[in-house]
């Protein structure tokens, strides 16, 4: 089995001040590789730890992936530093220069003189082509202590890029140098609406100790998330070991389950939409435009949602949803009456068949013994309907939960639940 | 000044599976005490590669931070491990065992045997109190080969307990060894408007090379952040070093610096509407509620921002913000007429002093030779006015992109620019 090590690069890592989401991201690729990775070294800009850090990664790995330092700035040294850890010279990459001028002429603007330094690649490297940005990675083979070979890859630190960068050539070169032979697949189901260990006492006695296939359980953004992973020399066969544990998932937790691997509760919502050809609008005041955006993120979701209101004041109500002053003074904006008001509104103004309120969160009150619910409501053909859900968590995932909790109202709905 | 090296312990970190926050948290901490962290290496749960990366840390540095892999389980071995790059037997440690004898009490459960394992520590080490967990912490001073001493310190990697422990005694002990007898204070300065190299040009020669204070600038979500660090005794001492640096940054680049620290471009725009006493809504396409919620979420912004339109079709335009059906047909949804209209719809039905439009995103095409613009509009009690911002870049941060550019709208217009 091939090793590998990552190296995230840049002051800002060390230092504390970005959390680095490259490298899990890239060891969950690596896996699927069947690569294994055995150490993630984040070092700041600095020539010689750097320099260091590639030389002892290079001599202790098959494979090594960097991340960052390819600016045209003076911070950015990966390039110095790879050259002086594998003993070559700097020189200019004709086809990196040639990159870099037609990303500025694309992109309208002067190539500044300093960008230039973007293309010095130690001798011996290949570029890695960057759809997307200015900066080119770097490919180099560099001979180990042991007579083998390390393939080192370099990369900007910009993660979209990167991750393009990914699918776009290094996972297939990688192929090529020999990964890949043994693969590593992973399955997540997701889940909505119980907390983890009320799913973990609806599945069967020891369920989450299975080894083959491994089953994790993970609460995140207050979604309950299965991990299950299988092993195999094909794709097929690492699933086969996985689909009676997904069986047993799905049949105990019944709704509760909204969708796998990249799913959100928004994509199946759009997939609902989609099926019974329904539109949707929404109107929303707590969430504050977060569901919204979740469901206009959706690919193909321009042809079911029509769009939203963000309320931040009860005059958001009147103009836009044509909710009378009247109304607005009798009761609360968080109350029953103003969210089941909302849905009504957004449905006629919007012209859509399903309008989805999400009512305005009551205050904060830690002294209260029994916090008010936050009030979601439906407005469809048949009327509207409302359902009232308790305001309870840690502040930071309110929000995010409240938002789940307005489309998990959309999805039972249209599930006839 | 003292270095100090973090080891974030244990396979679900460089398998990828989790990401490690505990890391840039305790770089940040030990930067405050002046101590400088120049790697983070992150090891999965494997004796030799563990042993090896706690020798090498112990070579090369005064602090070293280990966290996680110290549970009671076979895959915990950060306690063998240190205790073979240390050269040190394992004993059990009397006033470990005692604590975790009195936190399974505290909790009413019988101790397992397997959680004796937890306070088997390397010889001379001592024990760093677990105020909320069983897994004690280990402080070990051990020799480096300099003739000096590095101090290890393992604590759990439990977040919330790591930090516990970390206020509890951890960090009250490094200074005894030694640290805070130096301090280090951060300044970010927050600009947008133009890329990371042409910001540099604006600058003196050489500025970024700058030492002390210590200068990085990096680009993120495409706001650029330059990065200012100074050192002294005292807080005060390490800003007066920043402050020459501050000025030149706010002189050469003047509006394209719109924050420090925490600022995001929406707080800029919250301020300058609490302190012009102007109301605002927005009316949005292809930035899909970005901008409405990233201005909810600004605190204090309920009195100024009033609430905001998701357009996701043409319907959306009509019966919340009244755009005529016939205005529709004869422009296209991003249109410079479009978008204006849209501003003027919402000052309108919101009833608020400044409106702010961003249009829809032209469909993608990377055939095309030129990119069209993104429009965005600002209706005040003047009028309407637009501009043209084109459309390039990665995909992935274009929504991103749009939405600063429409604060940046606001702001610049409210600057009288």
């Amino acid at each position: 089995m091939m090793h590998a090590e990552i190296l995230p690069i840049g002051d800002e890592i060390v230092s504390g001040q970005i959390v680095d989401t490259n490298s899990p991201w890239l060891s969950a690729r690596l896996e699927e590789l069947g690569v294994h990775v055995l150490y993630h070294t984040s070092v700041g800009d600095e020539i010689d730890p750097l320099a260091d850090t590639f030389r002892l990664a290079v001599a202790r790995s098959d494979i090594v992936i960097a991340t960052g330092g390819l600016g045209p700035t003076a911070d950015d040294l990966t390039r110095p530093a790879l050259a002086k850890a594998v003993g070559r010279k700097l020189v200019t990459d004709q086809q990196a220069l040639e990159h870099i001028r037609q990303m500025f002429a694309r992109r309208k603007r002067p190539m500044p003189k300093s960008n230039e330094v973007q293309a010095e690649f130690p001798e011996g490297s290949r570029v890695v082509r960057n759809p997307s940005g200015t900066a080119p990675g770097i490919e180099l083979d560099a001979p180990r202590p042991n007579g083998q070979v390390c393939r080192v890859v370099c990369l900007p630190g910009v993660p979209a890029e990167m991750k393009e960068m990914w699918h776009d050539s290094v996972a297939a070169r990688l192929r090529q140098f020999g990964a890949g032979k043994r693969l590593i697949r992973r399955k997540l189901i997701k889940c909505f609406g119980a907390g983890e260990s009320q799913m973990e006492a609806m599945l069967p006695e020891g369920f989450l100790r299975s080894r083959r296939p491994a089953i994790g359980i993970t609460a995140s953004q207050t979604s309950i998330i299965f991990r299950l992973s299988g092993e195999g020399t094909t794709e097929a066969e690492c699933f086969v070991d996985m689909q009676p544990a997904i069986a047993t998932i799905r049949e105990r937790l019944g709704n509760l389950v909204f969708g796998e691997d990249d799913d959100e509760l928004e994509h199946a919502v759009v997939r609902l939409l989609r099926q019974q050809k329904k539109t949707l609008a929404v109107a929303e005041w707590g969430t504050a435009g977060l569901v919204s955006e979740w469901l206009g993120a959706v690919p193909e979701s321009d042809a079911v949602f029509r769009g939203g209101l963000v309320a931040a004041s009860a005059e958001a109500l009147k103009g836009p949803l044509g909710i009378a002053a009247e109304l607005l003074e009798r009761h609360a904006p968080g109350s029953r009456e103003v969210v089941e008001a909302m849905a009504a509104g957004a449905r006629q103004r919007f012209g859509v068949d399903l309008a989805l309120a999400a009512g305005r969160f009551p205050p904060l009150d830690p002294s209260a013994k029994e916090p008010k619910p936050v009030v979601f409501a439906l407005a469809g053909p048949a009327g509207v309907t409302a359902r009232e859900v308790p305001f309870a968590g840690h502040p930071a995932v309110l929000k995010v939960y409240c938002a789940k909790q307005a489309l998990n109202t959309v999805r039972l709905a249209m599930m006839g639940k």
